[in-house]
């Protein structure tokens, strides 16, 4: 799977909270994995909120007092804000200008907005167009309905050899935003296809392709009883196509495996990558880690929202997204995936004394030896002084301060050797 | 009240240990508050101790021996040590050397001494007359004597709703020095009236005004079984008109919910406010925290005993202490109050997945905000998030790096949303 | 016994892993101590491992084509691999060089290099004599036997007040080479005299002098049920007669007494003194520490194994080491071992409120006192306010940031006073 080119083909179609365009994107997924789609209808009841109508776009522009439009939802879905309430009549400039939104800090670029839940209609241009508008009457059009529908989310799983859960979530709502989130899409669906094709797991894998916020919460209280108990790891993707390095927010719980594991991969896999604390917002890790689920649900990414200025603007694009950073950002979700599923507790089975490595074949024989043997000697003394029942092969990595692909390596040979049970 | 005009009245009365100067000071205090007052007679044990005899002081000098006064108690308190025994005679310029107290690094001031539980006489005066003395023979006078009499404490008691009660103790022993501790009293005094004048109070407060170290023995002894099992916070008070940053001295605990409020105020309210960790020496701290006592009891002032070249000397005078400064630091105790008193535990009553704040009006309506409606919305997610029943208030604001005033105002709205209980 | 001279006398030992040289060692030392050998005979299970034949050398020498001597065993042990297997042959310069060994970044410097288990011979020179050697044949004689011996230890006990033992333990393998160990050797050789001379301790101390790796499994084997069980506390003592700063490796723990105690001693006596976390490589603390066993062992030294040039190496010899040093790292072990005897847990008999010290003679009589009696006063009131049961002596010093002998000397005059027991 070609992660770029799966970022080019969605970045058209038309995504909202409901509706059409993240029915398309699910279809297009769905070329390539077992993907199981789900429909919640309009009016059913999610934990505190109710899925919302769906919102249809007829067609939605202003045109200005020389007859020239001045902004056309036809030109891009970022000009009209999302889920605007039907509007069609003549506005003075000032009145108009009550409805526009652009970024005065960055005129050049239109800034992508929602009104999910307030009865209001408003475009989004650059600034440096809107400062332009001469005094006079506007014509607005906003053709748009919102009916009866459903909410849609897509699910891949991965049958494991157990039934704990790891949970690859992202988010499938916003439009024409290249790295929020067609990266994180493209990068779980890699991850899919790359446990699909592989051995079978330890763990069960999950995938949710599902909006932002209310998908988040949608599916919580349906598998409330049936899934969530059984999640035991899992990670909001997003953001993972732009150039900054790889960052990872801890779950609320801060200290669960897979934020040690992400912690750990991370800073051997490169130096500036970033360990950010939980905080209360950002993504659907708000809603995966509320205090009544507190699921152990980390969120891997680069760039973090609103600290780039492309975040949510037209600048978020096709040119925003590099296929180097997609490959890079799968490799590493990857390599986090492997820690969670070769993580296990072993045992040194001759703990008394050090055991005689040399005699099975895993010590240098004179005093003297290269660095590269001396660095696996260490990584085998190392696992056998730490293996003693109180923690993981990822903890004797941590307290090792080795890769855990070195420590796993070790563990290896030292089963072989019988030397670890 | 006004804080500095209480200062510049109580500055002349002649305390000590015990006596009239203690009585005297209590009784201006009793003006304007409900003062109780309690005598304990001389001789009755108290913990390790006992209630010495009051000590009088009806003249006490030197005469040189060209028959002028050389130093005379007449002209301020410090000039005689504290608690001297009666001597009449006529020393040499040597005998005399060895009862003289004087600061060869700080020439031109009087130090503080006192001689408590020693059978000897002296005298204090600025080092610079201290070196111009002639050869010859002085006549001394020190006319005291220590009769029966007693301890004497006042207390005001500000009836909680809470049978719990927080302790703010002040020493009234020092004659002649300002900042230590009319100061201290002042700020009890205001706080006092502060909570007097408002709404019942959740906590019982009590304010002690004490002699250093005998006086706090004395009512940690006779309050033991009744009074100290339900002191859930206390603060010793001291120092607190000078122009140092606020500095808080932990309880022995380090760690008491009065420590951590301490902490938290002085930390937002001021750049170089200091936390002091506990150590067993400094002023009645010192036995509310003995071992076997171990009271949540902490220490505001500003600059540290010691520290300041003022300190128990004659320049620990009414210009010493800066009114503006009395005012601040009565602030910073009653904001320290505050989070006493309105610390809780709450815990969200929609815990699964984030609660619809837009439906409650409690949440933007677009996807932009101002940056202060950003930081409210910030608070009610952080509050949601951390009151899941295992900290408080105190904690969260701890947590997630807030002022306790913004997260209480947080929990207010959000207990009237019903979000919080 | 004057380390310096013991160090030089032992020099000259053929020592290795078994044999003749450690006998010899040990017969020296048992001059002085009372000194038990144990024999533990060749094919004996130790662990996982088994004690190998006893190696001796007759002659071991190469001749090069000139005719002359390119290295011989006679001019110093180190020039033959230890344990090297007999071999007599003519080989061409190409085979020649794969027997030996050299230093290329240290080439005037002979490595020390052992090969223990494998089967081979090898001789060891400088690397700039290495490259000197001209093509041609050379004539090898290795003629050397392994026999069925016995490995052998020596132990010195000093009885104590209790069954507890505290181990203190030195290779003595190695030949040639001054700081590791005959430094080690050395000290606590010396540690033993100083303990035999004076009044009994209160802990038992049991002095090991062992080959290196094999000695301690077997020993550890054989006191597994009896021994073992019973070491609170133990040092491997090596490298402490070089001029690096004084480091202490802590045991796989941590955080046991002897970790606690080595460190605070070295921190007040060195201010480069390093503390060095546990890793499971280097001496014979990696089997006192290997999982199953866990002992509280640490490591006192001074320079680090393999972070100085002379480390290993014809360097490593008689003047590599001084005087002034091991009488200091003597000293520091002697600290240690002071903190080890003296800690105890002791309470405060007076703990409601503070003793009056002054009626019992502990405190000044007027309120200014020189800073020594201050700084004792000061340790008086840590001692009074921390000894509370919860904490030993070690522990009152370490949270005070008091040196332990300061501690230690409060609590014998808070004792004599009853006010701690």
């Amino acid at each position: 799977m070609e992660l770029y080119a799966l970022v080019e083909r969605l970045f058209p179609l038309p995504r909202s909270l409901t509706g059409e365009g993240v029915r398309q994107t699910l279809s297009v997924l769905a070329e390539d994995l077992p993907l199981a789609v789900t429909e919640v209808p309009t009016g059913t009841t999610a934990l505190d909120w109710q899925v919302p109508r769906e919102w249809r776009v007829r067609e939605a522009h202003v045109t200005g007092p020389d007859g020239r439009r001045v902004v056309d939802w036809a030109d891009g879905p970022l000009h009209l804000v999302g889920h605007s309430a039907p509007f069609t009549g003549r506005v003075d400039r000032g009145e108009l200008l009550e409805h526009l939104h652009s970024l005065p800090d960055r005129p050049a670029l239109t800034p992508y907005r929602t009104s999910y839940y307030a009865d209001t209609w408003g475009f989004c241009m650059p600034h440096e167009r809107v400062e332009r508008l001469s005094e006079g009457y506007y014509d607005v059009v906003v053709d748009t309905d919102l009916t009866a529908g459903s909410l849609t989310w897509g699910e891949v799983i991965v049958p494991g050899r157990l039934q704990d859960e790891i949970l690859v979530s992202a988010h499938v709502c916003h439009p024409a935003q290249a790295n929020d989130n067609l990266s994180g899409i493209a990068v779980a669906a890699g991850l899919a296809q790359r446990l699909l094709d592989g051995p079978t797991p330890r763990h069960t894998f999950r995938f949710l392709f599902a909006p932002g916020t209310l998908g988040a919460i949608a599916w919580l209280a349906r598998h409330r009883e049936d899934v969530v108990p059984r999640i035991s790891a899992g990670f909001v993707l997003t953001g993972l196509g732009d150039s900054s390095p790889p960052s990872y927010k801890c779950s609320r719980r801060g200290d669960a495996v897979v934020d040690r594991a992400a912690q750990h991969v991370l800073r051997h896999a490169h130096p500036q990558a970033r360990l950010l604390p939980f905080t209360p917002y950002g993504y659907d890790e708000r809603q995966f880690c509320s205090p009544g689920f507190d699921l152990p649900v980390g969120r891997l990414g680069r760039g973090v929202h609103g600290e780039y200025p492309e975040y949510h603007t037209s600048a978020d694009d096709l040119s925003f997204v590099d296929p180097g950073r997609l490959e890079e950002s799968l490799d590493l979700v990857a390599a986090v995936v492997d820690v969670l599923e070769r993580d296990e507790v072993l045992v040194n089975q001759e703990p008394y004394g050090e055991p005689q490595l040399g005699r099975r074949g895993l010590y240098r024989s004179t005093g003297a030896t290269p660095l590269d043997a001396r660095a696996a000697e260490m990584a085998l003394l190392w696992t056998l002084s730490l293996c003693d029942g109180s923690r993981s092969l990822l903890g004797v990595a941590e307290q090792a301060d080795l890769p855990f692909t070195v420590v796993a390596a070790a563990a290896e040979r030292l089963k072989d050797a019988g030397l670890l049970a």
